[in-house]
């Protein structure tokens, strides 16, 4: 599993409930758009406001109508251990390609043993699947090395395949890259520094930008792999940019939900507490990216 | 609603599925010591580890079961908005005393009238029940003043009736209870620092250790009304004890449960990340608890 | 060393020399309103905007002038160890009646045996005075166990008296008065929090406010030990409204030692960062604090 | 001023007093292996355990025996204004290239507008010098954007010549950089993460392990340049596990003064709180670091 993958949203009605109905779509447009596959279910997808039914609605969705060569990473992680193991053998059983989890966010865990614990009982519900730990310290408080996660991990998660980095420390990223001579799959997942990412040997991503932006990244690689590290850096500063006019509107998980609509798989409305974008911000977010020349980098239909 | 209110456990089978019969029990255990009502479905009652149908038998089995004048306040609070105004809506069917909620622990709440709205929403869900704010920063991160929170709550929320208020912060606390003429109830939420609360006019409490420990509270509160404050302050240093030894058995959430097996209520075990503790380790405890003169303070059957 | 210290502040000329005149009168005020001594060059004093020579003279003019029977404690932490054993030895000269040290608070401790060994260091340049920890984990992020740090620091430190706690944990607080049957001093450095040491058993408190508000202070005190709880809580209501009132002239440190003129003793203005309220501020605060009915509880010359 | 600058240590005899003597040689070995200039009495420098006195010492040592062609930034910063002042003020009279300010660190800023103020008065001090400011929030905890403190700080200090960014926030990092066309020289002060900086232009860097290890860092450069970016991220993850070697003997700002000694350059022993190694500590760290491939690239004499 490698090159970008997309966080997904979930797509909603204007009642808020699930649009499953659009997921073929919202596929064939991002594998158009040269991403490689969706991690489904993850912050961005907002699985703390769905109920259990709905995340797997959704995973099924996915699994059944997942354009051809795309990969699917299901997120499965719950405060609750049942409801994570449950999660973790529904997606076993239906065309699921791997799962994820990160760590539970009410009771933050102190000791990277308890964590290495709660991996290895999810993990072993789809034994079959690869698994990728997410981490995400920002949200979950559990900010242990991923390189010694790797160390305890690996020896007793047989299908342990990888880890979603979404965190800002370079040293740990590199060393959890280097852990066994590269055996890990280290997914980053920090799209404003992208970039950063490149001269590490970065060949895996996973973040909500690559729904909006696929063409953006893959031109930063290119220009990066030719040397042409001004060009690279000016396109980085675009993706920065992106974020920055959306988290204006009101914070970024909703408004960039709401500005799928603009480019032409509409996402719908968002849950609590993230918010939605009228029409009029809409256009006046489209404006102010147009002025910042970014709106000819994002993804077409 | 006022005394000492139990955060109450969830019972549970050696498989850690529900042991609701022994809830009638468990009620009665209370009501003897001298506890007022109980607090189902929070913190201590680990709700994140329960499904939404767990907690709903939970609190059915508590509505029918209570004993005599007892108060049952059911902690209906999630990260979804929905999963929330569903419990509410239970409550409000169940022979349920009031309800309560703590703030979105996921993506953590930066906008005191994003909380507002949150709590609005589902008040009005159980119009007719009490509706109490569970202030618990520690653990969900939304640190905002609960004096400024009653005062924009007040007029929105018909049904408010207070906050369970889980912090030191003792000067919120106060203003908090001075609100509009202590129209609010503010029950207090820090077990051992009860005794601070005293001068301060408390007369609600709401805490996991008032499940073990009511006859040391009552005494601590008699003291004080006595103005025997030398005495109180050596009970109140029991309490500290208490929690401090347990919590040395691995966690105090898990052992404090484990260790009412002691006390004659066996509430089973502890779901991840909280320990269970063994027969020697409860033996173990128990001693260590007997030596530092604390058992013969411990709620009786 | 116990009932009320006042944490004084720096006094100076229009120009932020330092104003030693005004010291003589500075503490007949203070002994006059029933403050028992003074702890200076601590943050109140604010320690970190004076020279080393600065903070001799300060401590020299206290040493000099001190009313009849009051206490000096002078803060002598420094993040160079060998100021402050420079600092401590020059108390140990000059008629000061104990020393207090901070914690580092560049690069952060986060061993407790490194304070401790920082502590004994100091303490032995002043073997014939009461060595006081100043523990204010809020500004040096040194936040130890004060019970462990006694443990520790008795054996190893002969003339170590005890603490200014400057801290919201009364956990805590209440191990380390228990540490040794009471041996060391532990002195509450929360003045919004008077009331809730006074059920601890608390006979010794160090504060800002002392300055201001002392008969205030004696009065909560005195309505406690009658057993008048109302009146008590509604006097510790006003201290935490004073501050309150300052604070919001543009920081509390400032706008409080500008306030001292207001009282009848002219300390001068604040150097950086701390305000220097207007004429028109002192008087605004002046109306705010009599419409609360503050005023009627502050020190008088 | 670009390339790699070192910042450099006090150096001290046995006693810990300064050795000033050293300077020269210090000097020369820096340049010998490619560093372009030295930041002096900075967080590496250890001032804040350096008295007034002895941080004009070491000014006036490096502004007179500084090597040909070298720059010299003298670290001014204070908690105190007025000390940063003098030490600004004499700076411009000694042979100093640029002056370089932190934020104050026992008051921590939370107001930008109060970091410029402050800033600006002591940049007035030397306003024929560059004036830098030193980002590094993780120590004094003033978090703000820097592209805002260029925004508001460059109208207002008119020798404002860039930052010294120690932070691994590397979207401010290169929203600094772009501001006003890259008229602020942004100097990047994560030596870890040296490479990262790379495709975002970085042409300046601040750093301790530029004392040991510039070889390294320009063989990186060369890499990097050269699209070699294999051998650069193995030679990068040589300098992070530098880094953990030194710390694991006891802390690195110690450890790795205590290395020089190793490499020709004898630096002396460190103050409170850091470690000091011995020499079968140097000898042992000696062999881990050979083993790690790593002394082959060490600066030599």
């Amino acid at each position: 599993m490698n090159g970008l993958i997309a966080a997904t949203y979930a797509p909603m009605h204007e009642d808020t409930s699930l649009n499953l109905d659009i997921i073929p779509e919202y596929g064939k447009f991002l594998k158009t758009n040269g991403v490689k596959g969706a991690f489904i279910n993850g912050s961005t997808g907002d699985f703390t406001s769905l109920t259990v039914g709905e995340r797997k609605e959704i995973a099924n969705a996915w699994g059944e109508n997942k354009p051809e060569g795309f990969f699917v990473i299901n997120h499965v992680g719950d405060t609750s251990l049942e409801v994570a193991k449950d999660l973790a053998r529904h997606s076993a059983e239906n065309k699921i390609d791997g799962i994820a989890v990160l760590a539970p966010y009410y009771f933050r865990l102190s000791d990277i043993h308890k964590l290495v614990a709660y991996c290895k009982e999810i993990a072993a519900c789809a034994p079959n699947l690869p698994f990728y730990y997410y981490h995400i310290p920002v949200l979950t408080g559990a900010n242990f090395s991923m390189a010694e996660f790797l160390e305890l991990a690996t020896p007793q998660i047989p299908n342990l395949a990888g880890i979603k980095f979404t965190n800002n420390n370079l040293i740990d990223y590199k060393y959890a890259k280097d852990f066994n001579n590269g055996s890990a799959s280290i997914l980053f997942g920090f799209d404003e520094i992208f970039l950063a990412s490149l001269p590490f040997g970065a060949d895996g991503w996973v973040g909500s930008t690559y729904n909006h932006l696929a063409p953006l990244y893959l031109a930063i690689l290119e220009a990066f792999n030719n040397g042409d590290h001004a060009l690279a850096a000016t396109l980085q500063a675009k993706s920065m940019k992106f974020v920055d006019v959306l988290n204006a509107k009101g914070g970024f998980n909703g408004a960039a939900k709401s500005f799928m609509k603009v480019l032409g798989v509409d996402c719908g409305p968002s849950r609590f507490p993230h918010v939605t974008l009228s029409e009029a911000q809409l256009k006046e977010a489209k404006l102010e990216l147009e002025t910042l020349g970014i709106m000819s980098h994002t993804a077409k239909v």
